[in-house]
């Protein structure tokens, strides 16, 4: 009889996973469970906060379910929800889509795997937004790829460095990923920019990769789709229902392939992906074709608190010795400078983040969690609360660095 | 200005991927576009047939999204879900499971990516059972492990070869996987088999991943869950709600880790990447705590109707000329011998299938799309459809038979 004395070892590839968004959650969770009340300033849930899925949507959720939607739906999605979705594309963005090259995915998560796994080999490198959305960086290491930053430059409100993708540009990348509005700057990228990106991609016949989640969330100007200027440049675009429907919890997403025919194989290898696991919710799925056909007055609703929200926390932010920040644009993030920093009070950024925690009950992120070259010395806040939590959070921000920053 | 000219290429792991059980949908769809009738014995999906989800599961669905569960539920799954969780392996199986030892997932199939990236190595081995769910294989490959199947016994109503496992087993196997009961035989595992393979995997310290996703389907004898007779054996069980409470488009599964600190590694890393992402469900984790903890009628009803459908079947194939059938106790499938192939009138089970979907309009899955080795000759059916329908695959399988096999 065999016994176990030995420790099993995990693999290689697990060793380095941790993730910033999560790695806060379980010091304040501590707090949390002494009676401690945490101002969370640090989950992308609007769900969390004062914003509610619009009621239709949840009836909708019902009715599916009713109308028996509980078995598997087709793995690329149901063929009612692509075609909802080529509508939207048509109406936002003059995008004409074929439902074949829309599959849906749980999530934008699912999407991001399936298609990192589609395209990248080991020892191929992808240039990511510094900073990014934190998945853009593990799912690359995963597939055994070198996820590389691009700088994107704070004094331009976190527009991407052009020049530094060019710079870092090689033989060895297969991608441009670029996430408009960003996820965490809030930056809203200007038609220019991405008209440049979509240059260099041109030059160097790699595909962008476009995640636009956030489309419809931006307080001054318009989103725009980068296929929308895309010419004979390929671009696959990410996007769900999670931001701008309120249901991030539902996990539905899909991908959007824009191409002349040079994308096929990697298309292809993706349906392939796609169809060798089963599919995103099937109720949830259903539930979301009338999200995209219903009224959709809520967005407007949505927005007008945010821009309040932003406009709030850009101008109180900037107030507070020790702290400075770029406005954002979209999203529902804020990513300040802690100016403080080079007093060298704190180690890094983290133990920044989780002194706050501990001496404020303010939760945020950590900047460096989303890049530790072009993140760190920074964090990421959401302007999801409502303005007095924003207010008290900011004022114990301020009590804060009054104490510890000259 | 770049001309994109030249194919972009797909990555070397995605060439392979191909997927049996939906490859021969799309010969089937064409079909149905010209208005042809198929009669589908090919999809493991009670929900496609005369099975419904519980009414009560469908109103807590409601009632959830009603209450606000539609954000981010916490990456391992709601608290009171795994607490439901708990319980069950503690009725059903007397197991006691920590709630930190439970982790919800998108299906079992994200248990299972997420697990083989948190425990293999490329050039590691894992032993499959062959034949087996495909899903086993393809993720296997993924991460750059090798999938090496056990023959399973036809003549033993499929039940595990040991001895071929005793044979198979090496310093580089990092786990043994059992499906039980089985897809796509329908074998149940005796408790004798059971216990040989947990002192093989206790001798050569590897875990064991079994697989109980059809654990309350059973025909004859119960299913005994492989950690129930574990020792000192980690265990790292795979289950879900997609086949016993009628949800399969949900897509809410889980993993439960049972051991004595052998795991911490692989258990830790596998935690370190579920809060890498984002998820399952959110509202229908929610509406499956009520499926847990409410009325369980519904699974004598649908074990019942399968019973005599599996009789039926059974028995019928069996009379069929080129036919033969070991008898499934369990899940909703069953695993004919195609005899006839001895005569070489197909090239191999897949242009059998092809061709009986052309001539008969019934579809099933051929054999060695779950194993090429020990899978091949044969064909899966679901034992799904009514009674009705049943019979009359079975008499069109049947005139198939009589025109070709001799």
């Amino acid at each position: 009889m065999g016994v176990f004395d030995s420790m099993l070892e995990a693999s290689k590839r697990s060793r380095g996973v941790s993730y910033a968004i999560r790695e806060v959650v379980l010091p304040a969770r501590e707090l949390e469970k002494k009676g401690i009340k945490v101002l969370h300033l640090n989950i992308g849930d609007p769900n969390k906060y004062d914003f509610d899925t619009p009621q239709h949507i949840k009836d909708a959720l019902y009715q599916a379910t009713l109308k028996g939607y509980n078995g598997y739906a087709p793995s690329e999605g149901y063929v009612e929800l692509r075609e909802a979705i080529v509508t939207r594309e048509n109406h936002r963005n003059n995008i004409h889509y074929d439902i074949d090259d829309i599959c849906v995915t749980t999530g934008v998560t699912e999407s991001l795997q399936i298609l990192l796994n589609a395209c990248l080999n080991p020892k191929d490198d992808l240039l990511i937004p510094g900073p990014t959305y934190p998945q853009y960086n593990l799912i690359t290491r995963f597939v055994g790829a070198t996820p590389i930053p691009y700088r994107c430059i704070e004094e331009e409100g976190w527009q991407p460095d052009v020049d530094d993708i060019r710079k870092k540009i090689s033989q060895k990348t297969k991608g441009i990923v670029i996430i408009n509005p960003n996820n965490p700057t809030g930056a809203l990228y200007s038609k220019e920019v991405i008209k440049s990106i979509i240059d260099i991609a041109g030059e160097h016949n790699v595909p962008i990769i476009s995640d636009e989640i956030y489309d419809d969330l931006t307080f001054d100007g318009e989103q725009i789709a980068t296929a929308s200027l895309a010419g004979d440049v390929p671009i696959i675009t990410f996007n769900g229902f999670s931001k701008v429907y309120l249901v991030p919890g539902w996990r539905v997403g899909y991908v959007l392939f824009h191409h002349s025919g040079v994308l096929d194989e990697i298309e292809d290898a993706f349906l392939r992906i796609a169809r060798s696991r089963l599919c995103a919710s099937s109720v949830c799925q259903q539930a979301l074709i009338q999200a995209l056909k219903g009224p959709q007055d809520h967005i407007q609703e949505v927005v007008s608190k945010l821009r309040k929200r932003r406009d709030f926390s850009y101008k109180r932010l900037n107030e507070i010795p020790g702290i400075s920040t770029a406005k954002p644009d979209g999203a529902f993030y804020i990513f300040p400078r802690i100016d403080a920093m080079k007093q060298k009070i704190w180690k890094n950024d983290k133990e920044f983040v989780l002194q706050l925690l501990k001496e404020t009950h303010v939760l945020v992120v950590h900047g460096s969690g989303f890049c530790s070259i072009y993140g760190k010395d920074h964090f990421r806040a959401v302007i999801l609360p409502t303005m007095e939590t924003l207010e008290t959070a900011f004022d114990k921000l301020e009590i804060f660095m009054k104490k510890y920053a000259t």
